[in-house]
C-alpha cells in the first residue's frame, strides 16, 4: 500500500512537530519541506527530505497528498491556508475563534474551485476539546460546559511580558483554579468570573539595574492581557530561567455538568483533559492523525472545507473497521 | 421541521431512562413502548404514549423512525435487534465486548436487506470510552491505553452476590485503584494487574441467622467474580441498604499515555473520565443523541449497520454545521 505523502509548509515548532510525528505513523512519508526562507538555511532532523521554496509549490502539486501548514493564526494562516488550497489538499491549525466562519469559507470557496479537501482548525482547542464540547452538549442537554486551561505556557502573554521595559526574559503560564474545577465537579454549576477560573503566573528575567517594582506593576495591568486575572510575577535569575523554563508545557480541562432523569435531579459529569509536556509535539500529533483521515475521505471522493467535527473518527486509524470494532470497541 | 419519532423497545431502567431524556430534546417525541408483558400492566411517565406488545411491532413501521433496544446484552438483544431492524432503524447498547464482530454482521446484513440502518453497541463503554481510546491511540500511535471503571454498581458482580446462600440483597462496588490511576498520569506506563487496577466493595444484608463468615468467604472466593481482586464485604442492616444502596452509579476512566517528540521523551496524557449519578439515565441520554445522528445518515440515505466510530460528530447535535463552528470550535 502506498504510502500518504505528506509535505510541511513553515518549519517553526509546529513544523518540527509534524517531522516528528510522521515517523511514528509508517503509513506515511514525509516528501517536503516549505518555508519562506532559503532552503539552504534550514536544517531538517530527517535524512533525505528536501527543503523548498514556497516559490516551487505549483511543482510539488503531484508529489504531496496532504499539506500541513504550520504557520501562525494570526497573519500566516488567513493568507496560506486559501492559497495553498490551490494546489494541494491541506491542513491547518487555525484558532482565533472569531475568525473561523470567514476562514471556513475562505477555504472551502478555493477547494471546491480546485477539487482539494482541506481540514482547518485541528489541534486541541481548536480540536479535541471543541469535539468534546460537542459530544457532551449533545448527549446532555440540559446542562453546563466549561473550559479550563493550563497548567500551560501562554505565547501571547509570553510576548506581552517581553515587551515591557527592563525585561530582558520572560515566560507566563496560565493556570487553572482548582477550587473553581471542584466547585464544577459538585454539580452546582456555577458561573464563573475570569478571575475565578484562571491565574496568571508569571517569571522574569530583569535587566541589570531595572525597576522591579515597576515592571511588576505594569505586567498586572495591562489591559488585555493581566488586568482581569489574580497575577503573580517572580523575578528569577536568568540561568534559572534557561533552565526551568525552556519547554512549552499546556493542557486543559472541557467539563460537561448535566443532569438527567425524573425532575432532572441526578448529575452526571463528563470531564477530558489533557497533559501536554510539549503543546507543539501534541498539536503536530493530531495534525497527523488528521492527515491519514484526509488521504481517506479524499479517496471516497470528497471536496470541501471540513473540521473536526465533520470526520467520522474511524478514518483517523490505521486500522479497519473490522479491526476496530474487534479491538477497540 | 418534523420531529424524530422515537420508539422504545423493552421498559426496563433504560427504557426509562431513554423516555427521560427524550424529553430533553424538543426536536425528537417518544410515539410508543414495546413490550414483552401485557401492556395494560405497564404505566409510562408520559402523558398520551401508548404501550404496544412487541407483537404490534409490524403495523407501526411507518410510524416510527428509531426504535431504540433496551433489552440486556446477554439474551435479549443478539435476537431483539436483528428481528427489529426487519421493520425500524435501530439503536441499540451491545455490550458483550467479544460478541460484537457477530452482532455487527447480523445486524448488518438484516439492515442491507430492509433498506435500514443501525447502530449498535452505543453507550459509555463500549461507546464513549471506545471513541476516546480510538482518538487518543490514532493522535499517540507510541503509547499505552488504560481503562478504569467505577466506583460504580457492577449489576453482575451484584447478582453473584445475592446468589450466596445466607444473602438477603446484596450489592457490588467496583472501585479503581488511585495508586493505580496515579501511577499512569506519571507517564511510567506501568503493567498493573488486575489486582492492582480495581477493588471489590460489597454491601450485604445476611438473613437472620446466617454464617457471615460463611458468606463472607463464599463471596471472595467466588472464580471470576471476586478470587482476583481485593474484595471487602460489609454487612449492614437492611434499612441503611435501602437508604444507601438504591442508586446505580458509575463511571470510569480512559487514559493515554503517549511519548513524542525526538527520542520520544516528550510525556503527553490524555485523560476522559465520567461520574454518572446514574448509569441507565446516562447510557439512555447516549442513545438518544444518537437517534439524531441516525434520522439524520438515513435522510442521507445511510444503509446497514455502524458503530460509534462511524458517526462523524456533527450528526449528533442539533446545532447546524454553520453554528457549531461559530459557536463550539
Amino acid at each position: 500500500m502506498a504510502k500518504i505523502r505528506i509535505g510541511i509548509a513553515g518549519y517553526g515548532n509546529l513544523g518540527k512537530g509534524v517531522e516528528l510525528a510522521v515517523r511514528q505513523n509508517d503509513d506515511m512519508e514525509l516528501v517536503g519541506v516549505f518555508t519562506r526562507r532559503e532552503p539552504e538555511t534550514v536544517k531538517l532532523m530527517t535524512e533525505g527530505v528536501n527543503v523548498y521554496n514556497m516559490k516551487d509549490v505549483p511543482n510539488m502539486q503531484d508529489k504531496i497528498d496532504v499539506m500541513i501548514i504550520c504557520g501562525g493564526s494570526a497573519t500566516d494562516l488567513p493568507q496560506q491556508t486559501p492559497e495553498l488550497a490551490k494546489y494541494f489538499n491541506v491542513i491547518d491549525s487555525f484558532d482565533t475563534h472569531a475568525r473561523i466562519p470567514e476562514h471556513f469559507a475562505n477555504v472551502d470557496k478555493v477547494c471546491r474551485e480546485n477539487g482539494h479537501v482541506a481540514f482547518i482548525s485541528l489541534g486541541w482547542d481548536p480540536g479535541l476539546f471543541s469535539l468534546n464540547r460537542l459530544y457532551a452538549e449533545s448527549i446532555l442537554p440540559n446542562g453546563k460546559t466549561y473550559t479550563f486551561w493550563g497548567k500551560g505556557v501562554s505565547q501571547g502573554h509570553s510576548d506581552a511580558i517581553r515587551r515591557v521595559e527592563g525585561v530582558k526574559k520572560g515566560i507566563q503560564y496560565t493556570c487553572p483554579v482548582d477550587a473553581a474545577m471542584d466547585a464544577v465537579r459538585s454539580g452546582s454549576q456555577p458561573e464563573l468570573t475570569t478571575r475565578e477560573k484562571h491565574t496568571r503566573v508569571c517569571y522574569v528575567v530583569a535587566e541589570d539595574g531595572a525597576d522591579k517594582a515597576k515592571i511588576e506593576e505594569t505586567i498586572k495591568g495591562m489591559k488585555n492581557y493581566f488586568d482581569e486575572y489574580d497575577t503573580t510575577v517572580n523575578f528569577i535569575s536568568e540561568e534559572e530561567f534557561d533552565a526551568e523554563h525552556n519547554k512549552m508545557p499546556h493542557g486543559g480541562f472541557v467539563m460537561r455538568s448535566g443532569m438527567t432523569g425524573d425532575g432532572e435531579k441526578t448529575h452526571q459529569m463528563i470531564e477530558y483533559s489533557l497533559k501536554l509536556g510539549s503543546n507543539p509535539e501534541f498539536t503536530a500529533s493530531v495534525l497527523v492523525a488528521y492527515a491519514r483521515a484526509l488521504s481517506r475521505l479524499k479517496a471516497e471522493g470528497a471536496v470541501g472545507c471540513k473540521t473536526a467535527f465533520d470526520i467520522a473518527p474511524a478514518y483517523l486509524s490505521r486500522l479497519s473497521g473490522e479491526e476496530l470494532r474487534a479491538s477497540m470497541l
